[in-house]
């Protein structure tokens, strides 16, 4: 069985700072080449190396740490090489904080018109020009520590949901198998591999994943697989069971899930590190996340209304314009209604994640994000 | 005959600080209720109160002292009694420096659906909902007073072109007699009336209708009826008859004007003020204003480009990217392509007509903008 690159636990170290009294829900810091990431926390999406439509001036105003990008695209367009002259992913993009990029396993499956997929690897055709594309654990590390962001995540299988258990079984076999090619063959000191855990529905499939992921000694441990289209109560149920199977001394990262219910039960079973596209994909559709709610900011109700959008947040949108000028700006089509609305999503979901850390630091996040309540994270309380 | 607002010419007053020896060019300073514009100055336009895909920081940044907007578009969205309900013009887009208003003549004239046009006024059906709309001097007036600009425009008529002589001459006749009703009808005190000078490619007429329109006392003048699809050098010649006619004391606004070699004659004429929407056109369309030239961001020349922009320029653009990502961003259609060469666009035009200013307070403008030579305004001097 491979083991982690030890120079990285040196680098990586995750420092827990506090612990709430009831729940799993913990305080880090996570440090990188640059910087630290103090947890819990949501991290913005930058898929083609840019987290649509916002400078990296304005994501800095956020309050983001940690910035994701995607390796798929990035291979795709402009391709790592460039990437890589340009002086790697964070000079690229000119985010100088922490960052992040997935795997490509995500997307192959999930865009990727799968040519062969076996134990080697996947052969998919590129869905920009048709060219024929092969990705194995081998290529998505070499692809990830050409792009130099400060983790790389394990090329995985992720099945797709509705999946037979034969299917997520084989699956898993294939991520643990490929996680210890991807130990192998990762051999930058200065960028952390996380393990990805699989297993779909299935309790004892998850929990064999969250076993074998675990006794990598790597520096962090994802869970991946979740919103991937099961029901809430279905992702909840992995959260739940997975989180207490995961060492408490490594960063705990739940893929693809921004929501807050679900980062307030992902919190209080353990995990530290989220990440959704949905705030910037929002804003550009006119949707405005206040208070839990999601406002379509093209409704007439708008129209009259000069107040701040949320009168509690610090973001652009609220401190300086008006529901009625965003309603306008959407109404016509503005960029800025866009650029805006993505700005304001981002400082909402940032937001409420440093607010579960304050909680926690405060040893009221039981009480105030009362997690286990369906519909809980009150608005009030952030 | 009317007269323009006496109280207003002391809110607007135009202080000369600084004279070109060699031609007419002058610099100055237009106070207005919400600062001092510092000319030659480009504007930025903020069609439907926002210069598209920039925030109102983001447009301080670029040195921008005084933002247009469109009555004609405001009217029809959000309608101006919105913006005055949201606090004025300067409250609703959040821009607190000077601003302008347009009179929504030249867009009826060149977007709306005409039904009847007479010395009353315009009726159009909107291009929004077909609604019909009823466009008069009082009206434009009335509906520039509600949006609360710095500077109001009066409604002219701006034939098309080619138009005949007729044509020309009957539209100078309405356009003057409009004028007069734009004064009898204008009576906000805070706010500026600006004339507009027709006359199409006639010199005559032109002559005639400097003389109408300096003749009101009005706090400034413009030139309307340029840029309109006339050749360059029709254009230029109209710059150099008109310019010398229009009265010393009052800023000199030429409207729709922002290239560089025309920005260059019409300063050395005498001219302060220029508009043009081309430098966020161009960057919604991937390309940038660099030193006199227009760069295609798409063309694969950038692809591998890892230099700034233009290594003299403070946008972020420039200072934050490169030509390798900003390329990247527009080959793969990211918004943040599109806002980052606008910012470099406006930034550019700000700069050459501040640098123009620099030269003739140096006393070196005829030498180093030498705006009488064809292809002039050298890359190197500003």
């Amino acid at each position: 069985m491979g083991s982690a690159n030890p120079a990285a636990s040196l680098v990586f170290a995750f420092e827990i700072t506090a612990h709430c009294p009831n729940t799993r829900a913990r305080c880090g810091c996570f440090h990188t080449p640059h910087g630290v990431v103090n947890t819990p926390r949501f991290m913005p999406v930058g898929t083609l190396a840019t987290v649509k439509g916002v400078t990296p001036a304005q994501l800095k105003a956020t309050g983001a740490e940690m910035v994701l990008s995607n390796t798929f695209h990035l291979h795709l367009q402009p391709g790592e090489q460039i990437v890589a002259d340009g002086g790697g992913l964070h000079r690229f993009m000119a985010w100088d904080g922490p960052m992040l990029t997935d795997s490509g396993g995500f997307q192959v499956f999930s865009l990727g018109d799968i040519n062969t997929i076996n134990d080697r690897g996947v052969v998919f055709r590129s869905p920009r020009d048709g060219a024929r594309i092969d990705l194995t654990p081998e290529r998505s590390m070499a692809i990830q520590m050409t792009l130099g962001a400060d983790v790389a995540m394990a090329f995985d299988q992720c099945p797709p949901y509705p999946a037979t258990e034969a299917e997520v079984a084989a699956a898993c076999r294939r991520t643990h198998a490929w996680l210890e090619r991807c130990i192998s063959s990762h051999t930058k000191p200065d960028q952390a591999l996380f393990g990805i855990v699989q297993g779909g529905c299935f309790p004892h499939l998850r929990e064999e994943s969250a076993r074998v992921v675990s006794s990598m000694g790597l520096p962090g441990i994802a869970v991946g697989g979740v919103s991937v289209g099961e029901p809430a109560e279905e992702m909840h149920r992995i959260v739940r069971q997975v989180g207490p199977l995961l060492p408490d001394d490594k960063p705990h990262y739940l893929m693809g899930v921004g929501t807050l219910p679900e980062m307030a039960i992902a919190v209080a079973n353990g995990f530290d590190l989220f990440d959704c596209v949905l705030p910037t994909r929002l804003g550009r559709h006119g949707a405005a996340l206040v208070g839990g709610e999601r406002w379509n900011l093209k409704n007439a109700r708008f129209r009259h209304d000069h107040t701040p959008l949320d009168p509690s947040c610090s973001c652009p949108a609220c401190t300086v314009h008006s529901r009625a000028y965003l309603h306008h700006l959407i109404k016509t089509d503005e960029l800025l209604g866009k650029i805006l609305l993505s700005l304001h999503n981002i400082t909402q979901l940032v937001r409420f994640s440093s607010a579960m850390a304050q909680a926690i630091r405060d040893g009221c996040f039981a009480e105030d994000f009362a997690p286990w309540e369906p519909d809980s994270p009150a608005a009030h309380t952030w």
